[in-house]
């Protein structure tokens, strides 16, 4: 059986001691390095592969330090702190002798509480009612998704796109080829959306991120539900300036529960 | 001069080799243990006093782990990396051997850039219309504050306040005693928002926050202009369930500046 390709990005050698090693896969490449959402996922991966994990992922945060080389890199993920009902993790990615990126991860037993999502499911079409749209081929991993946008997808065919008032993209996604949504995934989902300043500036230009937070409102047993069904994101920006813009962003499931909320923040030059 | 008790609360010793001794005081002590707020400042303020560090902050991450004793803590403050125009740390505070909190930051230089605030500045009265709201006396360190709520107050008056369908609470702040606002300041501001589910549910109930960021958008030339007037904090939650709740929250300058955007994950019993 072929290993899924994303489980192929992901997909680290415990090498005890709190070593894992990765390697980059050249389907996950974006135009310099590899993707951030498969880089966060990875070093989520490692948390959830340690033998003294205890508790699904709550909250990650993952710091992009320097450009990741394609090729080898070690994940150290070492427990800072084990409570009764939580564990706080620190993680860092090695690759030549430096740290390229450094990470914290929060896991933790989820109990029956109050209740309320406040935050409204965005009124979308159904997915089926709403055109695919693939990002442009150079962007690799970005062909590992099936991406339909309801508002501010990017258009490739249109070299000079008119600028934007609204940073916001909605899109339904979903992994191609077809594979469940797990932890690591939906990781990986809260960092695929395109940076915010090419929509609002309708140009493409360099950006990257310098830091990356999720938080996880689903468990284990509402990610298992989803299967491989379409997910629902929307992101946009906050403000932008001084070389930074920040991003917020919702998952919900296909019926509208909120699965993670993620927040970044961005250097661009434009 | 006596110190300002914000200054105080976070001042640290350097004792070379990235290692700084704090400590704990009583005007900034929550119910148990030390304000998170003033707890994150002191982990930047550790940074901010190192000898290596480059650029102002961009970002902070904060993890509570454990609570902190009252007494005397360690702050390890190390650069991970350090690039061109950005330079990323990894901190965490030590009490009796153990760690109690672990942290990241990025500092960074700001470049002129595409500038626009997408989010919008509330609308709401000017701080002389609206009523000061002290929170209850018992919260230590929230009597270094001088709260305006122009919407989601806390009546301590009413012990058995009714639920509210929105948990948004967005208020006029400043320091008392005054004190221009700078990093460190905006950053135990940040965490000032009493948790969201007192609001939602009218009434108290164990909660702490697990993990805080901070996207610092202001550079120092933008918070020197602030002096010590007045700033807009607005905060809500987006979702509550199986313990935890989320808050994205804002701070603003009195004339509509963007300082700062943040978030947290928070556990809570009810």
């Amino acid at each position: 059986m072929t290993m899924h390709p994303f489980d192929d990005a992901i997909s680290l050698a415990d090498k005890g001691g709190s070593r894992f090693a990765g390697r980059t896969t050249p389907a996950f490449a974006n135009m310099v390095g590899p993707f951030g959402g498969s880089t966060a996922a990875a070093l989520l991966q490692a948390v959830l592969q340690h033998p003294d994990r205890q508790g699904d992922p709550l909250a990650l945060t993952v710091n992009f330090g320097g450009a990741i080389a394609y090729g080898d890199f070690e994940v150290v993920a070492k427990p800072a702190r084990t409570n009764r009902s939580n564990q706080h993790w620190t993680m860092e990615i090695i690759q030549n002798g430096e740290v390229t990126t450094t990470a914290t991860a929060i896991c933790g037993v989820r109990r029956e509480s109050f209740d309320s999502t406040e935050l409204g499911f965005p009124a979308v079409p159904a997915p089926g009612d709403v055109e695919e749209q693939h990002l442009p081929e150079f962007i690799a991993w970005a062909q590992n998704y099936e991406m339909r946008f309801t508002e501010g997808g990017l258009d490739p065919a249109n070299p000079n796109p008119s600028e934007s008032a609204s940073s916001r993209s909605t899109l339904w996604i979903r992994e191609t080829p077809a594979r469940a949504v797990d932890f690591t995934a939906l990781t990986a989902i809260c960092d695929s959306f395109y940076p915010r300043v090419y929509l609002r500036k309708g140009a493409m230009m360099p950006a990257s991120t310098v830091t990356f937070t999720v938080y996880f409102h689903a468990d284990e047993a509402m990610l298992a539900r989803q299967g491989d069904d379409y997910l629902l994101g929307s992101a946009r920006a906050q403000r932008f300036g001084n070389g930074y813009f920040d991003q917020v962003g919702e998952v919900w499931s296909r019926d509208g529960e909120l699965l993670a909320t993620t927040h970044q923040l961005v250097y661009f030059k434009g």
